[in-house]
């Protein structure tokens, strides 16, 4: 746990400079558009540490798989997200010293994260050896507007003499992985392009044969006025560098416009790649750094309008919170049904692949009430257009039948993952997969999404789960071998619960959908059977015995599910007797100590009764809120949004406050000892989702919205936004009141605290 | 499967070249003397498909340990057997020529491993492509005698021209693991002396710094006359070599004996390592090669005599058992107890370490029954050495007050392995080893070895077992959570039999023990408890608590041990209805699948029920191997030998037979496809326990021998020897007779088939 930014309802600042936490504040002041982005590093060379990183959506390598112990089925690759060129790379010397904020002394330093305009700025004064002073200022920002573009504006000034100050803006493809398997690196340069004040690099990626160009011009200013400058180019393989000199007097601004491009194969052909690069990078040269910002501003003003949640009387709350929703909305923007919310989005390697469970489970919530309908029904097409890869990937495990087993991690829709106990068994995922259907299905109302893209992906859900579960003469029921749940601090077990109810929801929702593709979609419906090889009365009469005589561990003395068979046999102590200098015990117990223990690491069988509340009554939720949360260790981020949720459910505020703290501020005061990696993107969607249907108690049921917020104790007020079917809602809640405005022209029925009413367009109510 | 290689009593056949084969035959080729040993390379250059190896007792190298996902505990380093200095190289070439034998065309090509005399020969004609042919003949042996020493005699003969033979033998140590993680050699260069026909290296390891000196020396003859040759020598880091030249007429044979040195810092001052080597070879050398040979010969002859299994009227079968045997002994001699009988001894690299728990459960009956008291004792010191080991190993998992936790594999007492479900879990290994100093005492009576040595390891192991196992207040009993047991196609399961019994048989046998040290060694006893900080009534108590408590999976219909907590929720369906083209299973389904199915890797309840037989009448020993023989799929090594035996036992002469014939020539035939790899040796124990426990029905009950012995159809007689207290018996078995010999002077008592006989020094009994 750090504390060392300073607290701000629209900024993340940074005051002195802090080199032991550098790759934590990298990782926190990243930028990205959805396209492209990159951690918080500096634009001048910083010899301390640092890990260098700028990524481009969906471009991956395949890196050979690094095992201690092959067992079959493994992936051969692991796709990891790629470091890209250094576009921000800016060498500074003054007088024939370079500027290295690792070898100098540093005054003044701040660092500003702007989350409403999207930008992240920079100043300090820097004394060199000789007693040179100078101030630097920068500020840079990815434009959301043509995201291909990125754009710096880097000031020195000499505050105590004149002197030359020589600046070598550079692009660098040169660049590698620090997470490599084998210490390779991955680009190969192609073509080299660096003329005057422009320069151009393209390269392609092994194996896959991405290729990228990144390129940069720029322009400089003495004084504010343009100065013209003697330059210098160098390259060499996968590098350009432009070298001028300027003299300055004593408090002469120098002043360095850089723009940087980026274009990728993903985007355009890749034999007009460069010229493309240079058109795009020409305009923005052309419109300027001011222009591009005022556009790039404006844009951030429209997310914010859709998603903002705000706090009042609570700074480090509102921070958190703005964070949360900053990040997510810099990761995904829902345009390309290629990409996903990656785990560490675009500030760092750890994990690789961009696509874990985490999507559907706790960041579709927030696409899905924030941001045009087809930004989520793009999350859903991704998985869609994964689904031969699915089946695939299950056929090599023994599966046949067009059955479906979605990857753990991936990113082109091949497994990437190879840890057995997770890869083959953590099969739960399939059912969050088929979840996501029925949530997208509910908020939006687009029941056309099962004909047929839903359907499909059922189907092939279906017929894994049914090939997956046997038939066992001993309990008379069928059940569910081998398997880990979501409590990844158990493996291979028997019969967990969470993953038995999935595979027989899904069964469930599978014939519900068929019902719907019969009645509403019939020829489309047989046309898909026969495409399929879906022979619907035999394959459904298998799954109606699976719904019927599917077994759960039961526990009939405390009525409550066990997360698994056999869970009663382990010594039940809460885990507010582990010593605390062993928390978390990820970090400081054995693995087998840890698989022995009751311990869980996220909610498990709670994660069940998350997503199916309905089902269950109040007092069911309790008793498995009572019996699982005091042995949960709540160390994986994604643990506390979902605590948030049953404990507001089941009338704890207090308890859901204190979830709601573990994941609002995760990454900003590094709770875990690991932002250094990068940011836990997906864990902010579970931030979003504990606070709008956690705190605020949002529902949708029936096609309606519903609300039922708590208000935390030291919070006066705090209020969120909700696009829902056309109306565009604002829910401010504070004490005893909740105050709805409708700012869209539609009308729309909703309930607060069990009450009904009707909000017409542009109108507001007080409940 | 292979079966290239020719049936003969005494030797290993090969006839024809089989380069397909190469690797296969270089295992079963191997050399070794217990101190040394190496791969059945050729001595002249082959440029085909080879592995290189030759390997020094107790020299090995910390390799940094590789893995996909690290998980706490996991070892460092993995220390793997080390490919030393290759010392058997001969370069030919012929009128500048040179000979290789994947470049050429090769007739008469004969390979032999004569396994009475312990020597490698080989002799083939090889066609130049200029047409010149030359005969090459080649014998070798690594001696048992001065095992620092290996000798060769190597023959060119031009068959159709006069011309020029040039020889150049070499000392290579710049040679590298196969299996290094980071292609790392772990050979650092140190001394070179090249002069005349003399030539040493000295190079020490990375990390481990052992220190090796390799050395050659050698003549050369003409028409059996000694050859005076002009010699040029030449060396560069850790190479050297010594070429000359000779014209020889056709049918002149040109023989060069080479003599290799090897020693190592674990037998000699690294200060007088080289002036030893220097020492040692010189003697060999004025020796001579027919000298070395005959007294090689003779100390084989002794080892024969002692351990010989003869078998009449089956050449493959006496072939087979007679190459398990050789191994064994070729691998270990007992007179070191800081070494161990390796899984592949010196014949490769794979699985690093030297000690898994195969040479207690697997290894010791052989060596107790044909090797000096001393030899089998010292497989015992040898854990009692890595006590200290074990227990810092048990304290990184969270386990105190001298628990001890045995490795699954290791070199040196540190763990090596790091798969967490055999690392932490297959704690199995731990009942092994005390049950290893149980059956040492049984076979020897030597119960002194409980004083300190037994005991001090029995209460680590004791102590163990009481911190591993729970109390269940579901089941009211303690279980035994989270453990592999040795049927490694199930991992992470709860309360699997043997783990749970070997656990309550270990608490037993300590309580044994103290009770023996109280009567007879009171004040070594009490010391010891001090110095252990043993408090024998509390550590006592709960120890008797466990042992009355502890809960076993039982089936109560079928009246049989379960192998673990949910066993019958599988589909219990028999191994023969998988597909033929899908076994070994290993290879061809993945890993849950494998996991999920009933199929057992070795026998695991079987494995209690061999070693504890007296404790369970025929029919419920019948009960179990009806249930689990037939989902055995049999795919470790060490599987059938345990079905062998209790095949015999309950009356099914005939799957006792097909049993052992699947551990027999295991290696001969290639039948894991898995030999080039090096040879399984640890299963060659368990071949010659399926062959004497199994067929020859031998047991030790109440300090007394006993046998009952079944003869396989085919066979029309075998006998096998066994050292007892003194007594050296001969066995004879065949149709309706049991011929004993008593080839000592000691009187002995012991029972065949039941009836009680004794023996006077050197006399007969037929029964």
């Amino acid at each position: 746990m750090k504390n060392y930014l300073i607290h701000d309802e629209w900024k993340i600042i940074e005051e002195g400079f802090h080199p032991e936490n550098n790759r934590i504040s990298e990782s926190i002041f990243s930028l990205g558009n959805g396209r492209k982005g990159g951690r918080g590093n500096f634009e001048e060379k910083y010899s301390g540490s640092t890990l260098p990183g700028n990524y481009i959506a969906g471009v991956y390598y395949p890196d050979k798989t690094r095992v201690g112990w092959w067992k079959n089925g493994y992936p051969e690759y692991f796709a990891k997200v790629l470091n890209a060129a250094n576009w921000i790379g800016i060498n500074v010397s003054v007088d024939g010293e370079e500027l290295d904020l690792a070898k100098m002394l540093i005054e003044s330093f701040r660092r500003e994260l702007n989350m409403q305009e999207g930008t992240l700025s920079r100043t300090f004064i820097a004394s060199f050896k000789n007693g040179k002073k100078v101030k630097v200022t920068s500020i840079r920002f990815l434009s959301i507007v043509t995201p291909e573009i990125g754009a710096i504006q880097y000031s020195v000034e000499p505050l105590n003499f004149d002197g030359k100050i020589k600046l070598t803006p550079f692009v660098d493809f040169d660049v590698q992985n620090e997470d490599s398997n084998y210490d390779e690196k991955f680009w190969v340069g192609e073509y080299i392009e660096n003329i005057g004040n422009e320069g151009y690099l393209t390269a392609h990626t092994k194996k896959t044969k991405f290729l990228a160009c990144s390129g940069m011009k720029y322009n400089v200013q003495l004084d504010g006025k343009e100065h013209a400058v003697q330059i210098a180019n160098n390259s060499r393989e996968k590098y350009i560098e432009s070298t001028f000199e300027i003299k300055a007097k004593q408090n002469q601004v120098v002043r360095l416009f850089k723009y940087g491009v980026n274009t990728s194969s993903e985007y355009f052909s890749k034999s007009k790649l460069a010229f493309e690069a240079k058109e795009i990078l020409n305009n923005a040269f052309e419109t300027g750094f001011d222009q591009l910002l005022k556009e790039h501003r404006a844009a951030w003003a429209v997310k914010w309008e859709n998603s903002d949640i705000q706090i009042e009387s609570d700074v480090a709350a509102q921070q958190g919170i703005r964070f949360n929703i900053f990040q997510l909305n810099q990761t995904y923007t829902g345009e390309d049904e290629r990409l996903n919310v990656g785990p560490k989005g675009f500030t760092g390697e750890k994990y690789g692949g961009t696509t874990y469970w985490d999507t559907e489970a706790y960041c579709l919530p927030f696409f899905l009430a924030t941001a045009p309908q087809k930004v989520s029904k793009n999350l859903l097409i991704y998985r869609y257009k994964h689904l031969q890869k699915a089946i695939e990937n299950a056929e090599k495990l023994g599966f046949k039948n067009g059955a479906a087993l979605y990857p753990m991690v991936t990113i082109n829709g091949e497994e990437c993952h190879n840890e057995w106990e997770i890869t083959f068994e953590e099969i739960h995922r399939n059912g969050a997969i088929a979840y996501a259907i029925y949530d997208y299905i509910r908020f939006t109302g687009d029941k056309e999404y099962l004909a047929p893209y839903g359907f499909e992906v059922l189907l092939a859900l279906s017929r894994f789960w049914s090939q997956r579960v046997n038939w066992s003469e001993h309990k008379n029921k069928y059940v569910l071998l081998g398997v880990t749940g979501p409590n990844e601090y158990e493996n291979n077990v028997n019969n967990n619960f969470h993953t038995s109810n999935m595979a027989v929801w899904t069964l469930k929702y599978t014939l519900e959908a068929i019902q719907y593709l019969k009645e509403s979609h019939k020829d489309l419906y047989y046309k898909l059977c026969a495409e399929n090889g879906f022979n619907e009365e035999d394959e459904t009469n298998k799954w109606d015995d699976i719904i019927a005589n599917m077994y759960y561990a039961w526990d009939n003395e405390r009525k409550i599910f066990l997360q698994q068979d056999g869970f009663l046999d382990k010594e039940l102590l809460p885990a507010s007797q582990i010593n605390p200098a062993e928390r978390p015990i990820s970090q400081h117990w054995s693995w087998d100590r840890i698989l022995r223990s009751p311990y869980i690491k996220q909610a498990d069988v709670l994660q069940s009764l998350y997503w199916f509340e309905e089902k269950y009554d109040k007092e069911f939720i309790e008793r498995h809120f009572d019996f699982y949360e005091p042995i949960t260790v709540h160390e994986s981020s994604l643990s506390s949004c979902v605590h948030t949720v049953l404990a507001a459910k089941i009338g704890r505020p207090e308890k859901a406050y204190e979830m709601y703290l573990r994941t609002a501020r995760l990454d900003l005061d590094d709770y875990n000892s690991d932002t250094e990696d990068g940011l836990h993107i997906t864990s902010m969607g579970g931030t979003w989702l504990a606070f709008v249907i956690g705190l605020g108690g949002m529902r949708v049921l029936k096609d309606q919205l519903h609300f039922d917020p708590i208000l935390p104790k030291g919070w006066s007020a705090y209020s969120f936004k909700i696009n829902f079917r056309g109306a565009h809602l604002k829910i401010k809640v504070s004490d005893n009141k909740v105050r709805i405005s409708n700012l869209s022209d539609e009308k729309i029925n909703l309930s607060v605290n069990d009450k009904s009413i009707t909000l017409i367009g542009h109108s507001i109510e007080v409940i």
